[in-house]
């Protein structure tokens, strides 16, 4: 049977798509290249492709919207089929920015520029009948090194004898530094040395950012960030590998290296804007890559079998990945260009992680720190540069902007920081100045610690029925406005109120307390306590910065002083670029790999005992928040 | 317009094909699987693909046919189109033997087995929640490596993990022995260690060689051997330069890639003779390769580009080469396994002649040594182990089959010794015991010394008008018959007398006076004379042996004590070999590229000078031969 064929337009953009009958509004704007918000994967859970329709469309009844909004021809997106032409008009919050604010990053110290790649200019004696050594040896020479510590690749070898002789045997002789042997990739005529580019990317489970870096001089030369896309497949790892088992792991590996490839555009389009009009980085130029990600992220990118890390005792294929040519993984930069791919230590703490400690430089200090690394996955590093352990636990991805109604990532129109003043006012602060869409992680943080010390909600997180026209029934459960419908983004039309509900908070909650048991039992493991640690590395897609001590109040972070507490966003990608830039940092990656003690903790009993007493705002034990107890008390 | 197809039909196999009007024979005795013999690459020259036919085809009149010949219907295959359907009788001498025998060669020692890759069993402790390292990671442990001393391809990785949990953590891995870090490039369930296999391959102008060798031994599994199929695109290294530059590359690439092969699908189906009944080798159990060609022949089976061999000042665009996986080259054998190729010093002294330095294992002793290889260019080492000089010169492929009417490779029906009796009566013997088909290079120098000796040539090489049957007016000149046609393979029908021109003489004596003006030239550059000399290393495709004596009467050889004299065979095949299976071959390889210097000697005022005087019975200063001298005057 062949199925019809139908037009749906998708306003504001007035793109028109032909798709097949059936075709679900998430795929079919897919198709049209919008991109919508869907966290939960086309599960009908997360509500957040929400669109209005004007046409020919099939849906169930939706639960999750008011009858308001069913009647006026709100659908959701992925649950929603077409069945003849329509219209779709999609509210701003619906659809994911291709351009979003970055979290800001650690940039550790490099006292050492040694990229993985290096453009080198030669200047090259022609041959003659007593100096008649092969091309590839005379570059060998040029360059200093003995016949074994330098090779060309077949690729490079085959362009090599005319490029020498029209270039006058001046040339740019790009080599990849991290191979041993040495291995050159590229020869350009003429001096070219100071285009020379190299990609950092942090590929976590649900946002993928990449940072497009000068290795001249180590400058950031363009930024881009998305969604995985591979979260229609799955929200977390878990569910990932599943897909993957079932068949699924080529899509997923198809998945992420668009994903990339499409970034990678991306950033070369913006790199005109840091070099110059007309004068964009070409993609030959971008010469190597450093990759950090967790266990999983590294085995899909790779399309390697990611079974074996889902069932006890949990192992990867490989967690010090050699060094791969781009061409080889799949990504459209210069086809010999090494990847470099940051080594994890265990299938749950990852090369992310790795990367997240030599950025903190923890592991170069004799005091003992604790870094903390909030994503979908929470995990825990503790120790100094003497020794290391780690574990991980299932955080959830609240914090990103998956499992709470209003959540979003840390991006224009983000909600950042909030206060409540007197009868339930609601300052907040936007990321980018702009009318608010969502509340990031930092904004999470301190609106629940605001409601908290509020007394909005009660210590299990319940919102109280208070005298306020902010705090009302929705739904399933009570709910909190944050902010009202004409504020935001989307303005009158068809907009709805910000806000938190009961739910949303006990997923926040539920976060929040995964990892203070899992910092709290890794601790205890060893006979410390929060008192013995000197220095606490937070990172997280949480926001540009996470305000202390709101995250204390919530029983998030150990009620310690302040200037303990260092905030290094986006560990993973501050670490890739470490990498990318230092063979020092390369060295201590490895170093980190070999020192570091993993704990399978998460399934213990004693975790499950600490995380049901941090069920609690800000724990069941409020003689471990001092500073919150002080507070409660004014 | 659409070409006519047309039927024609081989004798005696009795295979038909259908080709295009036009096609020649030769291609269409292609298309039919009949490889005939065409040393000349189709240009009409080397008369040696001369065939019976019955039918429509349409050719010039050939003047190297005789009169009769030309009445009977015998054609040149390459010169003669089908122009409607027919039948062509192929004679035996005209069709190459798929299976020729095989020059020896000089093993040279091995101490150490140490070959490019192992195989080896592992019986890995399976992974427990304590310990959970990675699979990768447990293979580099149990095997003994450091981390960063062991890596494994992403084809490999991509496996890994169900090849260790399918056969019980019990696996042999195969690993690349020769890349830094090592490279494992096979995993195989349960314990086929005894299983691993690698090839030896010598790429000449004319002929490739092929030995199947198991590693676990050393010992040879398979021996192959075929003409080099770019014969049709050009005899020396020149013209296939000049082809290449044309934009012949890629077809030159294609056609030793398919010849090489296929002459690995022979040696696998061979293997079962030697391994077992239904036993065979398997191509994934093949899992090294060692390379020795002279350099041209290496750029084409590479696809480097040749052309800067050619022109002043000759340079080859890589001497010595990185390692290659077979996949990248399109070597049908384990598409993981490590290629090496034997580094060449220069573009007219390239890796056939570093193997056949360490196959002679001059490189090793202290006492004077002179290796020259004769191949259709004629190289020539000289040194010990603390220095060593070559140099090239063209020779001609006169020894191999070509240049001469009756000339022939070193395999069954080659008359391989003479000796002319009184009354001009031949005796000779033939590789295979059986009748004559031609005569090879070991034959001719016998030929040639012997016709000397007892007078049918003059000290210029020309047949002289004497009283015998034997010697008469050929269609060019005068001519000496070896054998008669009643003598010969072909036997009565259509058969030929095997003879021996004066045109033949002359370009034997071309390629010997050559040799030894190279020889000569070197020694003198050096203030050297033949005296100094302690042992002279002779290798080349003559045959199975040649006569040191008959090749000093033709003044081929210098005249020195017998006992000086060694025939390695086979050079080139014999130290790739060595390569294949010695660590410490491979860097004796290395030494003599770093030791070895090579003088242009060809196109100097000396080299003509010495040349032109070589082109005499055996010598124009006939006081350089006293053994001659004394046998002349007897």
């Amino acid at each position: 049977m062949r199925l019809m064929m139908y037009s749906v337009t998708f306003r504001p953009k007035s793109l028109t798509v032909k798709v097949e009958e059936g075709t679900t509004i998430l795929d079919a704007a897919f198709s049209a290249g919008v991109l919508l918000n869907s966290v939960c994967g086309g599960k009908g859970t997360c509500r957040k492709c929400r669109v209005l329709t004007r046409g020919s469309f099939d849906s169930p009844r939706c639960h999750s919207l008011s009858e308001k909004d069913w009647e006026s021809g709100y659908r959701l997106a992925c649950e929603t089929r077409v069945t003849g032409d329509g219209e779709v008009i999609i509210p701003e919050e619906a659809e994911i920015a291709s351009h979003q604010i970055l979290t800001s990053y650690f940039a550790g110290d490099i006292d050492d520029l040694t990229p993985l790649s290096t453009g080198r200019y030669l200047q090259l004696p022609p041959p003659t009948l007593t100096d008649n050594i092969g091309d590839m040896e005379r570059i060998v020479r040029a360059m200093g090194f003995g016949a074994r510590e330098l090779k060309g690749s077949l690729r490079f070898l085959k362009s090599l004898p005319s490029i020498l002789r029209d270039s006058d045997w001046k040339i740019t002789a790009v080599m990849d530094e991290v191979s041993r042997p040495r291995v050159l990739i590229d020869a350009r005529p003429g001096d070219s040395s100071s285009r020379n580019y190299g990609i950092a990317l942090d590929i976590g489970t649900t946002t993928v950012v990449l940072s497009l870096i000068d290795l001249a001089d180590g400058r950031d030369v363009a930024q881009t960030s998305d969604y995985n896309r591979q979260i229609a497949f799955g929200e977390d790892v878990l569910s990932r590998i599943t897909y993957a088992e079932e068949g699924g792991l080529e899509t997923l590996n198809n998945v992420i290296i668009d994903t990339v490839n499409h970034m990678i555009s991306q950033a070369i389009d913006e790199s005109e804007k840091s070099i110059g009009p007309g004068n964009k980085v070409l993609r030959n130029e971008i010469t190597s890559m450093s990759v950090a990600g967790n266990t999983t992220m590294m085995h899909l990118f790779l399309r390697l079998d990611p079974r074996n890390i889902r069932y006890e005792p949990y192992i990867s294929t490989v967690n010090v990945p050699p060094i791969f040519r781009a061409k080889d993984i799949g990504v459209d930069i210069h086809p010999d260009a090494p990847v470099y791919i940051v080594p994890g230590r265990a299938s749950y703490v990852g090369g992310d992680i790795t990367a997240g400690v030599i950025a903190s430089g923890m592991n170069k200090r004799s005091e003992l720190s604790l870094l903390i690394d909030v994503g979908t996955n929470g995990e825990i590093v503790l120790g100094n540069s003497d020794w290391m352990v780690s574990c991980s636990c299932s955080a959830g991805p609240a914090f990103e902007g998956g499992e709470v109604a209003a959540g979003m990532r840390a991006m224009t129109g983000a909600i950042e920081r909030v206060r409540i003043l007197d009868r339930y006012d609601v300052k907040y602060s936007t990321i980018g100045d702009v009318r608010p869409r969502g509340i990031c992680g930092s904004g999470l943080i301190d609106l629940l610690a605001e409601m908290f010390l509020r007394g909005i909600v009660d210590r299990k997180g319940r919102i109280q029925e208070l005298s306020t026209p902010r705090i009302r029934k929705g739904e399933q459960c009570l709910e909190f406005v944050v902010a009202w419908a004409g504020e935001t983004a989307s303005g009158t039309d068809g907009a709805r109120d910000i806000v938190v509900s009961d739910d949303d908070i006990a997923n926040i909650i539920r976060t929040k307390g995964a990892v203070y048991s899992a910092c709290k039992v890794l601790l205890r493991n060893l006979n410390l306590g929060f008192q013995d640690v000197q220095k606490i590395y937070i990172a997280g897609g949480f926001g540009n910065y996470i305000d202390t001590e709101r995250a204390i109040v919530i029983g998030l972070l150990p009620d310690l002083p302040f200037e303990r507490f260092f905030f290094i966003g986006n560990g993973a990608l501050a670490g890739a670029r470490l990498a990318l830039l230092s063979a020092e940092k390369r060295a201590e990656a490895r170093a980190v790999y070999d020192s570091m003690t993993y704990f399978e903790l998460s399934a213990t009993q004693a975790f499950f005992d600490e995380f049901s007493s941090s069920l609690f705002l800000p724990h069941t034990d409020i003689e471990q928040f001092p500073t919150v107890q002080e507070l409660l008390r004014d």
